[in-house]
């Protein structure tokens, strides 16, 4: 067993469910609970000293011998342990086991560190319960409000700020972490790939060039609730057809701007089979190569959702619930990662499409991202995947990574 | 104070919801058992002796004067007390209400009755709870297996046999109630109109023809979860977008078949902002005014989905969840009432196209029907409606069908 899969094997039961065999890993709620005490195990194991930051982001130290006073420009390495809805093992998870096993390999080779090592796991990334992705790192580089954070609500109707209390965490503090700037030399963040481009070119690792902009918009058709048997059809006003027609909208402008937009969640009410809807509300996720792209792409569905519903008397509301700009990767942490990575042979070079916290500190700190290869190129699903022998070069080159840069 | 208008108070605080307004009385839910309690409270303070049958309907006796032996040839009237999400107020509880508050013109008129009379409450009408409609009277006729209708489950995964259970109500002897033909001699079903035909003629109460043949058809497509950012739109297999498609398959089929077809309840799996979505169920309610078309109608919807479906690579089953055929209400029993609402003037004689228990009990026994105007004929949401001077008018008719038929 490789430092590893023996970390690995530790983390698959929890949040798991039964049938769909998903993770079911939600901010605050039970197996974000039980992740959160694993973390703070294995850093014990590891002799590493543990905080929970203002902001419910977990941090584990590695000082170099005779540090003295707060850590400054640390190599910091870690992702997040929550999930989307029955989601895959490996979309954050892998980023701190890597990590974890990282500090193991650093061991065995009898580094020692002058320049000061954390794992971290931030917290909230996917946004599945609260609707707000990255709220941990945002909430530290201050890119959301507090305020904003803690009235954010799940499906229960249970704030953020009910769940944290819930949780035994204090909610006076959330906001700014003013040390972040001072304490992170680099953040680097390894990720299972989520595209197909290290299959197709044959290669186990990559780092990161770019993020997509990205965002979500909370679409709200409103009609009139009636009954499906005796309202005619001439008298209805169906919130339905116009969030039906707006679908093949989104999907359409996609095409035409080689982006992707995406509506995977939707509210209905009262979703009663034999009942008319009242409302519609669905949630589109849009993505594009740059900004003045995504703007284009968001106001031809937005628009086009417009005429769908007036021809139905149908109301509309749209409301940005995140919008994230690009992130271009700073060139010196990547060039320095692609040396430090030369035997593995020529690392390829990928933008993502999908957000990380690494994007939200870029804002503050110079950050970096290494990506592992998943052969059939799903995520956000139980068949979600990255080989063995992969996860273990992944940890290895997160390893090669770190050596370089605390030696 | 009319009987009508004392009682109708009682009962409007039961099961609504705050902010909506509307009403959730769900099966075996607090709010069903809570009109329960009211039901029999109401039987007692007119000295009526309340049974529940084996599958769950309440009746409330009152029989002639010396009458001995179990009841025979009652005149039986009533509705439900359950609601659809967010229903209104009359579907259903205008009928009891009404029932009892003719209980009450018949005492002031001193009529003593011949014939037994049953004021009746039929369990799960509107089957909002676990998706198949007049779960009670579908019991009691035969047209419902009490293994299938045990196993049903609410979104929750609680079975009807848990949900009954936990209300105290034993669950062994659903099934066929073959003391009906005997009891009843009639059932007439008061309910609010839940179309504007009685508007648009002015008139506040009809009798009813028939009810359109109708049914439930579940609806899965399935097909893969993915990242909604880091997929490519040529390597998704996303439902969505052949449920869209298929939502105005539905409704342009019932433009061209004179007819109604309603995708009203949707479930999407994962239902994540960022997911693309594994599976996506939904509901569709469809109607005609014969069972030729009708079947025609929901073939072609059927058949246009899996040509949606196939064109983006996703499974598709249909199941057809309840069919219902169409009720001709018979002619003795209509006519009759008609006569005893002579000095209304000229009844109109209305088909309907929604289901009711009296539908479902037509097969075993003379049944008839009575709409009160609906002005908006908004059904099925808090927006339902019927001004208390009609309500006061159908009690009173319903009174006067009584005299006339047990006196």
């Amino acid at each position: 067993m490789t430092a590893f899969d023996s970390l690995w094997s530790t983390i698959l039961d929890v949040g798991q469910h039964r049938s769909t065999r998903g993770y079911r890993r939600f901010a605050w709620g039970e197996a974000d609970l039980a992740l959160r005490e694993w973390f703070r195990d294995c850093a014990a194991k590891r002799g590493m000293d543990v905080e929970e930051d203002r902001n419910g982001n977990l941090w584990a130290w590695w000082l170099p011998n005779g540090w003295i006073g707060e850590p400054t420009g640390a190599f910091v390495t870690g992702s997040h342990l929550d999930s989307v809805p029955d989601g895959g093992a490996y979309d954050g998870p892998l980023g701190v086991v890597s990590a974890f096993a990282a500090i193991d390999i650093l061991r065995g080779r009898g580094v020692e560190p002058v320049i000061p090592i954390a794992v971290t796991a931030f917290s909230d990334e996917e946004g599945a319960r609260f609707g707000v992705a990255c709220v941990g790192s945002q909430l530290s580089t201050g890119a959301l409000a507090p305020d904003r954070a803690l009235s954010l609500r799940d499906n229960d109707g249970i704030t953020l700020a009910e769940a944290m209390t819930r949780a035994g965490r204090p909610t006076a503090h959330l906001g700014v972490d003013e040390s972040l700037v001072e304490r992170v030399g680099v953040y680097v963040e390894l990720h299972v790939e989520q595209g197909r481009a290290l299959d197709l070119v044959d290669k186990p690792v990559a780092v990161a060039s770019s993020i997509w902009p990205h965002g979500r918009w909370e679409f709200t058709f409103t009609g009139e609730a009636n009954h499906a048997g005796a309202t005619r059809l001439v008298d209805r006003r169906d919130p339905m057809l116009a969030y039906a027609s707006s679908v093949h909208s989104a999907r359409n402008a996609a095409a035409v701007h080689d982006a992707v937009a995406t509506f995977g969640k939707i509210k209905v009410l009262p979703n009663g089979a034999n009942a008319i809807p009242s409302e519609v509300k669905a949630w589109l996720d849009a993505r594009a190569a740059d900004e003045e792209t995504l703007s284009k792409l968001v106001a031809q569905i937005e628009s086009e959702a417009r005429g769908h519903a007036e021809v139905d008397r149908i109301g509309l509301e749209v409301f940005a619930e995140s919008i994230t700009p690009i992130v271009e990767f700073p060139a010196a942490p990547r060039e320095r990662l692609a040396r430090a990575l030369a035997h593995l042979g020529e690392v390829p070079v990928l933008p993502t499409a999908a957000g990380h916290d690494a994007g939200i500190l870029s804002e503050k700190v110079p950050t970096a991202m290494l990506f592992v290869r998943n052969p059939t190129g799903v995520s956000h699903s139980p068949d979600e995947y990255a080989s063995a022998e992969d996860c273990n070069v992944g940890a290895l080159a997160l390893a090669d990574v770190m050596t370089d840069w605390v030696s």
